[in-house]
Order: C-alpha cells, then structure tokens, then sequence
C-alpha cells in the first residue's frame, strides 16, 4: 500500500485520487496520523490541480464519517436544510426555518458564526436572551421532531475533518477552491441528517464569490456533488452587490427576520426568504410548484403558525419567546448617531464589503475566531441603494457601543454611501437557478 | 505591507516574489512566526508554481542567512569546495578533499549524512576510530587554516531554515522541486565562505536525478543561481548507472578512499576524483587549464602529500590516522560470505538502487533520519559492470553483522547483478561539463 506521502505526491503530479486514497488520508488526518504541514501541501496541492466530481464525492464523504451522521429517521417528513454562502444583512435563516417548518416540512439547521465582514446565523440567534445554539445531538433531533425546526452550532462530533480543515485553509491561502468548498459545506450539511439541501449561492461585492460566473460554478459544483451523494440538491444565485434587508448586526438582524415572520420587513429579504421557502418546500414534498409552495408560505405567515414556530423553536432552546412579540426586548445599543447625506441625488450604491467591516469595527463580528461579540451593535440603511435624498437626509444610524466607536467608523460608513445625480438600477435579487 | 498568508497566495497564483518578500518568510519561518503548515502549503505552491533565477537567488540568501556564515577570511588563498547530489558508492569527498588541499587549495567541507539508499561522507568518517564531525566552526575555521582541509557535519548554527524546510520537504512531497534544491545545496555551501563550488551532479538510476536531462536542468540552475550568488560555480555531470567504485558501505568505502590517496583505487573513483579535482584547481587558481591541475594531482599523491595532509585532518579531528597506513584497523564485518554467479557470461548492469537498499538494509545506513548506522558491514562488488564471469565465480562480498541480515538480503542482491551473453558497454563516466 502506498504511503500518505505518496497519496499527496500523486495529487501534486495532477494525478486523480481514489476513493479509499481520499479516505484513508482524511482518516489519518482526523486521527493525527497525518500532520498539518502535510494536510496543507496536499490542500495547496488540491487548489493548484483540482478535483473531479467522484474526488470531491469521495472528499465529502470522507469529511462527513469523520464524526457523527446525525440520524432523523424519527421524525417523519423529508428532512430540508438551506445553506448561504455568507454575505453582509443576511438573516434569511432565522426567519427561513421557522417558515419552511411551519409549512410541515422538518428543518434541522446546524449553522456557523461570522467572521470577517460576513455575519453568522448563531451570533444572530444568540442576541435573543437565553438561547442556547450548544445542544447536544438528541435534544436537537427531538427538538426537530417537536417543532419542526432547531438551530444549533457545528459540534466538536460533527464533521471534524472538516473543522480542522478550515482552520487550515484559512492560515495557508487554500480557502478559494471549489471542491474544498463543495466538500467542506456538503460535509457538515448531509451530517444533519437531511434529504436534500437548498443553496444560496451569494454573489458580489459582499460575498465570497465576486463574479456571477465564480458563484454559478460553484453552485453547479455543490448541486453535482450534492446529487451524486444521493441528497435532492437545488441552488439560487442571489445578489450581494448591496447589503440584503436594512440591518447589519446581531439583534438589528433578527429583529428584522422577526418582521418578516410577521409580515413585514424589507422587500428584499422577502423575496430572497420566499425564493428559497420555495425551494424547500419543494424539495420537501409541501408542495408541487412554485405557485403553490409560494401560497402555503404566504398562509403560514398570515396566520400566525410561522411567528408560532420560531416562539416554540426560542422556547425550546431556552431563550425568551416573548422577543418574537416584543422585539425591542432584544439588546439596544447605548449610543445611537445618524449619518446624513452630504448632497441631494440617489443613492447608486452601498458597498456590502465595508458596511460588514464597519459593523465588525462597531463589535458585532470577529476578525478572529476567538473573539466575542456584541449582540447590540450594527448599522440600519436609512437609504439602501436606489433612495432618492436630500441634503442632510440621514443615510444610516449607527448602534454603538461608546461614542469612541461611533468616530471609529463614521467616516467608512459615510464611504460606502455612493450618491448620484441620477437613479441607478439595481441587480436583480434572484440571478439565476441551478438544478440536477 | 502584506501578510504572509498573502505572500503564500501570490506564489499560488503563479506571481514572481520580490527579495523582501521571500526574506520575510524565511525570516518568518526560522523564528517560528509562520508555522509549519504554512511553510508546507508555500513549498507545495512553489513546487507547481516554479520560481525563476531571481527569486531562487533571493530564497537562496534568505536561507544562508537564516544562520552563521563562515568567515574564512584568516585562510589565505581561494577557499574551493566540491558537493555531490548523492549516489551508490560515492566516496569522491573523502579522497578528494585531502588531495586537493595538498595542491594549495584550502576545501572547508560541510558534509551530509546517509538517507535512504544514498550513503553520506560523515558516516563514511566516522568509520574511523576516534574522528569527530561535530566541531564548532571555529575549530573548523582553524584546521582548515593548519591542514588545508576539514570536514565536517552541518551545525545548528549553519543554515537552520534549510534544516527545517528539508524535513519538512522530505514529508510532504515537495523534494524533486530544481528552485528549491537549488536554494538548499546552496545556502549551506555558501554559508561555508566558499570562494568557488564544484558540483557532482549524478545521473542515473542510482542518483536522485534519473536523466541526463533532469541532471543537466539542475545543473544549470545551481550554476546560474551559484554565479548570481557572487561564487565561481561549475558543475560535471557523471555516472550513476550503477555503483561507482568497488565498495558501499561506510569503512570499506573509507578504505577504498584511502586506496585512491595511495595511488590505486578503481578507475572509475580515481577518475571521477581527479575530473572534480581538476575543476577544483582551476577554480581556487591553483592551475591555469586541465592538464596543469591532474599533473599537480598525479604529483600530490605521488609524493604521499594528499596522504599526508588526510593524516592530518584526522588527527586534528581527535580520529586514529593510523587507519591510512594500515586500513585493516578500520572496523571490519564478523560475517562474510560471497554470492557467486549462477550462469557464465558478462555482467551487463549493477542496479545502483538495489545495491544501495541492500546496504542500507544490511545497517549501512538509514530509512529515517534517526537511525544509527553500521560502520563495518556493506558490499564489495567483485564483477563490477563489463565483467565476464564463468558460473560460480564470485560477483559480489557481503560484509555483515549477523548471518540472518545475510539471509535477508542476498536474493535482492543476486538480483541486482544481470549477467548476459554479450559485454554491454558502459557508459562514459563524465557524461558533461556545465559553467557560467
């Protein structure tokens, strides 16, 4: 049998690894018996050469029974995740599963936290007083079985090939490769146990993918991939050129996907929340079409039952439900400024990239793993892209924790504001569908 | 100013690095600021990548002055030094040292131990009772200034970055990279305060590089990258098709050196010896043309002078030099036995790998780096290549510790030796000449 050394070798020479090769490299590695330093030459061996479809299979394969496959089968109903690529304003989750679980379709959710400019749903979800993301993998099964919904954090059982690797990737610039990605997200999604998976693929300015052309093979990748695992995989590309909805950060944010579970919130982040509800619902047997998925989402908002949902889900994870009906019961931020708009003209753009650094400046994000944040912090667009202003139209408040941080950013907020003397379009929401 | 992350990305993506930026990580790596896996993950860019003269120039230094440079300013004259990339039965250093030294030109000589089937010049030394490799460098300084000549084992102090990228090179896959063994041969012999450097580049299936082509690509490089150094550098490209010499294995090897010194030794090591050392001689301006530097030689060894001056190198490092008048006081194997030819014939190929596995597998040397070598045990080939042999006649002389280890190898080097009908010609031990 040949060595790890000579697996790695292979790859580097653009050599195509077999299954039991990828296997028993992950296997190693997850067991300490491969070193860092060689899980990294073999990953910047993997973005230089690449991999085909059956490696990246065999990779997320190989990830994924690296910890716990988490099992489902008591809860009835086909099982339907969403999975983001990350971008700045998007909340769509929190709003999202209590939704799609709502309309009888199981939602397990396991998520990540933010880091860089892009938010994480658990920093979101955390921001309601009690809640717990850190249950263990029963009461997360029961919980889905009870409610129909429960978002927990990744746990140290699952999928720890794929934390070690992303830790790495991270320190030895092999993040930006397509399988590794495919592998890494697939991994820890098919962990929860779910029959099929809906994605939303982000593209622009404040997302991982720049191009719709990056963003459109990696959704073509995950969806192939997806599928050849055997899970009923669908993706959307959707617009980051603009921050989505009109918060960035913690408690800002899940106030506003409390708003769309009521009715509300911006026009935006119901489109996108619906696109992808949709999609679920599809996906899990809830409805034939669009159309049809479309009017079970609407009904389930009008009547009550999704707001409902996500008051059991808080209440089940030991938070206070009483947020979903009192949101300004969720944490408030000390010092509150407005920014105004310098001249009159429209607002032609909103840069995603700086409004999310800001708020990481203000607290509400990491620049490390390591570091905690503020629930109450953030930025809300008081006129996103397309608003017509007027001089000294406030632009943004800013939710800060001291004044010292208000001066900190202010500056950089007022930059990523772009007016001009004449409307520009906007992108449209929804850029495009990838199916099997 | 970029981070290191950063730095690995640009080589990833096929990007030349400036000076500064190779210095800083280099100077990263060796102070522990970028970690293994982040050296590693570079190594392996590098290696897909390439890097051209300038960078290798760059990564060259950044890793001479990783540690001590010799300062050999007190010697007088053009201090000169011969490396070798390593082959079966390569004892060139040991006799060549000595010689050239007493025709003049001092030869400080930082040597490398054996790893897998390639021996090493310092445990072919340490064959001989009492002598020690680990000097510091100012007592290496000294004797080179008294004898002429010292050799000795790389310190902590001489290159430390290329100790550590070579460990970690040799466990990831990233060893057969020209830019990168460039760099390594070097930095070190450059950190010796070398005027000049001659270079042995073996070819064959014996040697690291298999082809004349891949030989005559590194060769070209080390003399490009050496001269941009600011060194007189050329390179020979020489034989390694099968074993050079009659002897592998540490004393006996030693004692084959030892024969050369006396005015005897096989043709092939004797030839290959005064190629080197007339190179060595026109580089340290101790002769104007070939033909001057083999009389100087010739009259060296005649005289007992290049004997005399290995005398004195071992004594002055604390070895017995009693061992060059009477080679039977180096340690000797208690098993021999002789494997003899099982058809009539002429030997048409030595394979140079085996015998050099076989010795290593007998104790002559190592499979991983912290093994102790054997000093006494090896082989001795009888029929070297271009023997005719009648059945029986003895082809090779195993010298062992135990009739078991005998046992376990002597089928692999039955094997090693083909005998045929017809005499295949060898082929010419100088194979070519690279200079600036």
């Amino acid at each position: 049998m040949e060595t790890l050394v000579e697996i790695i070798a292979r790859k580097r020479d653009g050599g195509a690894l077999t299954e039991p090769q990828i296997a028993r490299l992950i296997r190693a590695y997850t067991e300490g018996d491969l070193a860092d330093y060689q899980m990294s030459a073999w990953l910047m061996a993997v973005f230089l050469r690449g991999m085909n479809d059956d490696e990246t299979v065999a990779l997320t394969r190989a990830m994924l029974h690296s910890g716990d496959v988490l099992e489902l089968s008591s809860v009835p109903g086909l099982k339907v995740d969403k999975h983001s690529t990350g971008g700045v304003g998007d909340k769509v989750s929190i709003c999202l599963a209590p939704l799609v679980a709502a309309c009888g379709v199981p939602v397990p959710m396991v998520s990540g936290r933010g880091l860089g400019h892009s938010g994480g749903t658990l920093d979101k979800l955390e921001a309601i007083p009690g809640f717990d993301v850190r249950l263990d993998v029963d009461t997360f099964a029961r919980i889905v079985g009870e409610v129909g919904t429960c978002m927990i954090g990744q746990t140290d059982r699952i999928a720890p090939a794929d934390r070690k690797m992303y830790a790495l990737r991270d320190v030895t610039a092999t993040v930006e490769c397509i399988p590794l990605i495919v592998a890494s997200i697939l991994s820890k999604k098919l962990a929860e146990g779910i029959d099929a998976l809906v994605l939303d693929v982000k593209v622009g300015r404040g997302a991982f993918m720049k191009t719709e052309a990056a963003a459109r093979a990696l959704a073509r990748a995950l969806v192939r991939v997806g599928t050849l695992s055997g899970k009923r995989v669908t993706a959307l590309l959707t617009d980051m050129s603009t921050p989505l909805g009109l918060t960035v950060g913690n408690a800002l944010e899940t106030r506003e996907a409390i708003e769309v579970l009521h009715g509300g919130g911006p026009a935006d982040l119901v489109a996108c929340t619906m696109a992808l509800g949709e999609e679920m619902l599809i996906a899990g047997g809830a409805a034939a079409d669009a159309t049809e998925a479309r009017a079970k989402l609407d009904r389930a908002i009008a009547s009550g039952a999704a707001a409902d949902v996500f008051r059991r889900m808080i209440t089940a994870q030991r938070g206070d439900p009483s947020v979903v009906d009192h949101p300004d019961r969720l944490p408030q931020a000390p010092e509150v400024v407005e920014i105004a708009a310098a001249e009159a003209g429209h607002v032609v753009a909103v840069d995603p990239l700086e409004i999310g650094l800001s708020a990481v400046a203000l607290g509400a994000g990491r620049t490390r793993a390591d570091q905690v944040v503020d629930p109450a912090v953030g930025l809300t667009l008081l006129a996103p892209l397309g608003t017509a202003v007027t001089r000294g139209q406030p632009l943004c408040r800013i939710h800060a924790r001291s004044k010292a941080d208000i001066e900190a950013v202010q500056d950089r907020i007022r930059n990523a504001f772009q007016v001009g003397p004449e409307p520009a379009p906007r992108a449209p929401l929804i850029l495009g569908r990838v199916d099997a």
